[in-house]
């Protein structure tokens, strides 16, 4: 058996009590080595797998052996190993050939949005912009598509070590489109030790030297504001009060 | 001390340690009626505010009633509290008075994409297609958008009683710019009893019967494909296995 588990931003208590059964339930836990060091102490008894970078099809591949040896493994992801994470090459490289459990966790978007207020209240769009797997032509296109429609917009990924200007080049498409008021935020090391969070506006988040390969953030659409220190996107409940429907959505109000 | 909590999908292992923390510390518990049922038999010793629909506003000024009396409350939404859910109107409400807290939890979006594979693995958009906050025009202009950046898109609320045929004109929109053989599934019931899901083409799910509103549509983009009866977004890791910078992203590989 072969759980990819999602375990959120990193702290214990960001764990979903499934991806926390998971865990103790496995024999082996395997990941990227900064996230197997953010899980070892709570399970010591584990054998654990621990990988450096550029070995995601090798991790995947070596799950599949001790999975068809008869032991149980966890393959782990911070945040939901299904958003940019290693769930679906763990089912690219299984190819239906072993029992792939896929437990969802918290993804970044949502724990730095809950850090910032409430801005993701209405429609958003996450984008990486990472253009190791994406050329950057199309990331440019989605920043301006997901402007053009208004959307709030999560950035992953925003700056690296190797493409230190990729996040006020997407800063100055976003500018192009949206006021420089916009009202923006980031987030640094969610929920780990260090964290640090800041509202601003767009055109300063712009020349932020905060931002790195461990921050998100997010960009607000036309209807965010800041109230008393928080990022908040309306959705106008005074329409909603009247409504019948409310109760419909997926996302219970 | 006001709690606005997202209990995840629905079942107990849905919550994070730190939701749990939230619920087991709160003297209240408060929120729609069908969400204080879920949680109810967990935390019986609890005093429960049970709302039903269209008390949105009610039920916030309720809860800063209570914290002010010196109670802690926890608010819940299914779900994370975030995403088209009660933390921004808390945060509204309160206007910086009341000392809140909000704690995030797996989105329908994440929960729903576990189910069906690993159809979030790149840049992706939700859109709630209920039109009582957002004119239809809007969310027409975000579905075309959506599809113009080639985003994957997760829909909430796709239908109602109220607005039957809606589910149906978001499909023709989007059939204009994709492929009919898009890959889609639809998640019914996530982590509740009678979980429904399915895999489908973009036009045949256009008439699939099943989507209401307790059910939650991904539909892929171009990378999006079926293996083995799970939905794939590719990443196109043949490129990322070279790279020096996988390391950086903060959904970690």
């Amino acid at each position: 058996m072969i759980y990819v588990v999602g375990i959120g931003p990193g702290g214990y208590d960001g764990l979903t009590g499934e991806a926390l059964e998971a865990l103790k339930t496995c024999e082996v836990i395997s990941g990227y080595k900064r996230y197997v060091e953010l899980v070892k102490d709570f399970f010591p008894e584990k054998f654990f797998m621990s990988y450096p970078m550029r070995s995601e099809v090798a991790r995947c591949e070596e799950a599949l052996k001790v999975a068809e040896m008869g032991y149980s493994v966890a393959l782990i992801s911070s945040g939901d190993a299904g958003v940019y994470g290693m769930a679906g090459i763990m089912l690219e490289v299984a190819k239906g050939l072993a029992d792939i459990k896929i437990i969802p966790g918290v993804t970044a978007a949502n724990s730095a949005a809950a850090v910032l207020g409430a801005p993701l209240m209405n429609d958003y769009v996450t984008i990486s912009l990472s253009d190791l797997m994406t050329d950057w032509e199309i990331i440019e296109k989605r920043l301006r598509t997901a402007c053009n429609g208004d959307f709030v917009i999560c950035l992953y990924n925003p700056a690296s070590h190797h493409r230190p200007d990729s996040f006020k080049r997407a800063c100055d498409i976003m500018l192009r489109y949206k006021p420089p008021e916009t009202v923006c935020g980031y987030v640094r090391n969610i929920n780990r030790p260090g964290q640090e969070s800041k509202l601003m506006t767009l055109d300063e988040i712009r020349d932020c030297e905060e931002i790195d390969m461990l921050t998100t953030v997010i960009i607000g659409n036309s209807q965010t504001y800041a109230l008393d220190g928080k990022m908040i996107t309306r959705r106008g409940y005074e329409k909603a009060v009247r409504s019948e429907e409310v109760g419909g959505r997926n996302e219970e109000l």
